[in-house]
């Protein structure tokens, strides 16, 4: 590479450089004017004075507007003062292109304008560092696992069947085999993987066809579903709780910089990596009922129920042992009482809600065989998930986490629609 | 973990432990038995003889068919004679399951009946070689990005319009607004990332609704597509030729006990390590001619065409400066010739052809938007697009690699089905 990246500047003190990319901002005082530069990977203020460059480049400063692509050479010179710990003393400045007027200013808009503006919204500082956040937590998930030997496993989209109800699918005519319907997990073709690999996950977008408009859905987003051979539901959650911690470690130290852009605070995600807490459905109806929840015996818990249920605590908290009715047919029950399931949801503190969804899993051919005629499943499209527990059954247990719910956790941000990319919504496919 | 996994036997060489998993196999000889276990993680030997362990034990041989599950329990021992280098000398053995008769002998079946049970195909030494070395493949892609300062950008799935022609698309109704179709690259979003990050990628599945049925296409593949600003044409190849070798390295280094399984040629993965070839479509034309291909100035390579091309390279080949017009509107022209694109498609040897296409992008706002409107393209649905020229535009470029064609070339297999867990064909959605 001829030109060096603003993260790197630091190993190039003293030296003659060149920098490229984009106007953030500019300031004048007389004889000097500051201009700041960001270029993807880092920002850096440039000085210009007028006695140390030609009145040709010192007068660019009328012409370079906001966003405006320029090539800069100059000195780096470390100062504590500086915002990155370092300025480069301009010498030159090659303008690329002078950009129009850029319809995002540094000021507040309006939701709607700079969704429909996303595209260039991403380059706003706090949009930037939610994304350098996503990485980390994206790779923090993959290191972890590749370390505790899951290998990638990566599950098919395109399904002729569903994995959990019918009602919330995207549907594609797939050429004349009929409809193929939109993915929202691969659960059970991981469930056929751990068989050939021990344990294993995917991690893609999955599709959810739900006219919810909350602060917490996208219609696409992604989710890491990992299964793994031979483990149980306590250990199940052991893997869950030292995945997050992982991740929570790594954001700490990878993206300070980044959460302090956010305003993020810190310390609710330190205190959060600390041992999770653990209560049973029944218990946390109990809890919430004491703090003014109507819920029932058998319900799910709701939006406002999480926000209750974690407000005072400083971890998240494993909510295990649900009513068979209110989950999946695929969940282990469990020994002592078979009218519960040895799955768990993951409850993120600060009112983040879900983040985890798991369970053991069924093993038993016959048992997984009458729970899925009484759900009246089309059962010749589930022989091969049926079949899986005739060649070799073993207990086995896995979970779910969304990618978007934890990067919205990490970060602080109020909307999940921030926490990708592109967000696609019920009323949202564009640009 | 309560267990030791296969793969970690050599750590626990004089000790007692704990192995689970399948029986691959079996042999017999009076006062000893021979009992192959596999774990996902590996293949290893169990010994089993009358004098050590229980007539009870012993006699497990006659129950246990092949894909039985199994819980071992016994004495690591070193033996250079044993496939891994270590055996296990059986102290007790616990049947979880006796697999009912297994579909899947040790022997050839058709290919239709292995893609039908592909849910079990799965388990077998060359489908799991395959999936290890995909695993290594997708993270050797994406180590090498991360160090150069690429960033994670996943790129919408559901999108308004077509990137490339629209024929081939897959449709999906999106609540009230119409149609949604299919990716089939995350390119243009990719070039509204570098605006904000630098340099980005995404490594997901995209679509392609094509009615090939070649031993190289599927519907769903995975693909990663990469972009950064301010590189271009020379440096883009160099990037995609320093990606490649990088992923060629971490193949031989991580999965050479893989690659004898699949009888793959390490000699000649190990040449591909050398620097790429380069020539021009005009010369590809010219040297294919030669050949006896009837291939005319103005067109694409065929299969055949790119097998006669690298036929007596150990290397792969960036055949690049193609003519405009069997190109995509956004590549940006070659300034001596601008009949020709700065676009180049990487063709690997052995006859595993195109593992990579990609271009300098067309940076200038007029340009790119005369083409448009030459191409009858919907400008409202690519106005985003548009203004990626118009507030700091910058000289970029970017490509895409197809993980299922790198994944053929690296393991040497034949047909592309078997690069991807469940693969998506136009006859084939199930399992």
């Amino acid at each position: 590479m001829s030109w060096v990246l603003v993260k790197d500047v630091e190993d190039y003190n003293g030296r003659e450089v060149t920098l490229k990319g984009w106007v953030y901002n500019k300031r004048s005082s007389g004889k000097i004017w500051f201009l700041i530069l960001r270029d993807g990977t880092g920002i850096i203020q440039g000085v210009v004075l007028k006695n140390e460059v030609s009145e040709e480049v010192f007068n660019k400063k009328d012409e370079l507007s906001q966003e405006s692509s320029i090539i800069v050479k100059g000195l780096i010179h470390e100062d504590k003062r500086s915002p990155g710990g370092y300025e480069i003393v301009v010498r030159n400045i090659q303008i690329l292109q002078v950009a129009e007027d850029y319809p995002i200013a540094l000021k507040e808009h309006g939701v709607e304008f700079l969704m429909d503006n996303r595209h260039l919204w991403l380059r706003s500082r706090k949009q930037w560092a939610i994304l350098r956040i996503r990485h980390t937590v994206y790779y923090a998930i993959t290191e972890y696992l590749n370390q505790n030997a899951f290998v990638r496993f990566d599950s098919p989209l395109l399904t002729p069947n569903a994995c959990e109800g019918t009602t919330t699918l995207f549907t594609v005519p797939y050429f004349d085999l009929g409809n193929a319907y939109l993915s929202q997990s691969g659960q059970l073709y991981l469930e056929a993987g751990i068989m050939s690999l021990g344990r294993v996950y995917d991690f893609g977008p999955v599709f959810r066809a739900e006219k919810s408009k909350t602060r917490k859905h996208l219609t696409e987003f992604w989710m890491m579903d990992a299964e793994a051979a031979f483990v149980e539901h306590d250990e199940n959650l052991k893997i869950q709780e030292e995945l997050i911690r992982f991740v929570i470690n790594a954001v700490l130290g990878k993206n300070r910089a980044d959460l302090e852009i956010l305003d993020r605070d810190i310390e609710q995600l330190q205190k959060a990596d600390a041992p999770f807490k653990r209560m049973t459905h029944k218990e946390a109806v109990v809890f919430l009922r004491t703090k003014g929840s109507d819920i029932d015996d058998n319900s799910d818990l709701g939006a406002k129920d999480e926000v209750l249920l974690t407000e005072n605590s400083d971890v998240p908290i494993f909510v295990e042992k649900w009513p068979k009715e209110i989950k999946a047919f695929y969940m282990k029950r469990d020994k002592e009482n078979p009218d519960l399931v040895l799955g768990a949801d993951l409850i993120a503190p600060e009112g983040f809600g879900e983040i985890i969804g798991g369970s053991q899993r069924e093993d038993d051919y016959d048992l997984l065989y009458k729970r899925m005629v009484a759900e009246d499943m089309p059962l010749d499209e589930y022989q091969w998930f049926l079949d899986l527990r005739k060649y070799g059954s073993v207990p086995h247990s896995g979970f779910g986490v969304g990618l978007e719910r934890l990067v919205q956790w990490m970060s602080g941000v109020v909307h999940i629609r921030e926490a990708i990319p592109f967000a696609r919504t019920i009323y949202r496919l564009r640009p």
